[in-house]
């Protein structure tokens, strides 16, 4: 059984991965190096492939020549929300890149059918990014249904499964199986931000430190100003 | 009214665009410079976004960072088959890229969501590609479910509508279709090589060449070793 597993080399990636070994899966991990600012990011996804032993793709798609986005574009990337404020929210952040995770799934199902992989896992979540159109359960769903008529395995009746196995899952909840998993925590990048160390209070690092708080587990990131988990 | 319009060069794409304009769409023509081996038609799509008087974005995207296909691939682009033998055949073809329309579809759908357009016109038909999978009605019936959740415009009840005007038609009549329209085929691209004049043996010239010849109609293009469509 093989599985392409989308790896950003943010937390919720690296546990989902970390999921699919642990079920069993041959892991081919895929990083997009998408003009993100937080191109951390990538460096970090090339530690949990390794740790993970899963042969590594790194992608490059230039987003960037569209637009629209925070993570991509000369738009400020917010800061000082609260966890509720950002859970209560229902507007679509300024950090939502358009279609991303559906370029980025298309992008998996063509890694998957060229390696006749079974299953492709993407680690969205719908409680904390409940603004997010694209990661909505019905809109895995509904890619699902796409991607079995999409591909020479739809075609041949056999099917790529897309698992989000994080869709249900709080981040304390997430985090609590990666511990489980022994997820190196250490290398793993959530801040939107470009920086050395990750500034503590973007929207990602609010939720990050939060889920670490609310799991009673150790962050071990150091963060700007002294900002810590517990 | 705002229209994404798929250009790749090639006649159905034209032919599509120009339906798009014929219909009052604004047109947004999308190129993808993909690693195709006929590069030569992003060259044919500068000159039918000139002809369209549209907005004219060229995406890079290397889809030859999995390989897979004969168009990126060093894999042989079949040819010599009779029109019979290509709509006759079950198989899947060597040219089919994995998960192509899914790709560009999903890029597309990103461009629509930045520039807010209402449509996305797409110039697939299932009659001459019946072996490829991402070009049949229900699988963009699908697509389109997907991208009704997929975006911003999903989560506003407002609907990106996925266009394909020539799903039902025989080349012949998509021809027809483009005469009428006055499209200049002589900047039109088909063959899969990447030479500097059309083969006329590779399965799209050879579609080309006949559907010319049922429609009555001649293709302004030279074809190599004197091939014609009269």
């Amino acid at each position: 059984m093989r599985a392409v597993c989308l790896l950003s080399g943010g937390l919720d990636s690296a546990v989902t991965a970390a999921i699919a070994k642990y079920q069993g899966y041959e892991v081919y991990a895929l990083t997009f190096n998408y003009g993100q600012r937080h191109k951390r990011e990538v460096e970090s996804a090339k530690e949990i492939a390794r740790w993970l032993g899963a042969v590594h793709k790194i992608f490059d798609i230039d987003l960037n020549q569209f637009g629209g986005s925070a993570l991509t574009d000369k738009i400020n990337v917010p800061e000082g929300k609260t966890i509720d404020e950002i859970r209560d929210s229902d507007e679509i952040p300024v950090t939502y890149v358009p279609a991303r995770n559906t370029i980025f799934l298309s992008i998996a199902l063509a890694y998957a059918e060229v390696i006749d992989a079974d299953a492709i896992f993407i680690g969205a979540h719908a409680i904390d990014y409940s603004g997010y159109p694209d990661c909505r359960p019905d809109y895995f769903d509904a890619f699902q249904r796409m991607a079995n008529l999409a591909t020479k395995q739809g075609v041949e009746n056999r099917k790529i499964d897309i698992k989000t196995p994080l869709i249900e899952l709080e981040k304390a909840d997430i985090i609590r199986k990666g511990n489980d998993l022994k997820v190196p925590f250490e290398h793993t990048w959530s801040c939107y931000k470009g920086g050395d160390i990750p500034c503590g209070v973007c929207d990602s690092c609010v939720i990050r430190i939060n889920g670490f708080k609310e799991a009673g587990l150790e962050d071990p990131l150091e963060y700007e100003n002294g900002i810590q988990s517990q």
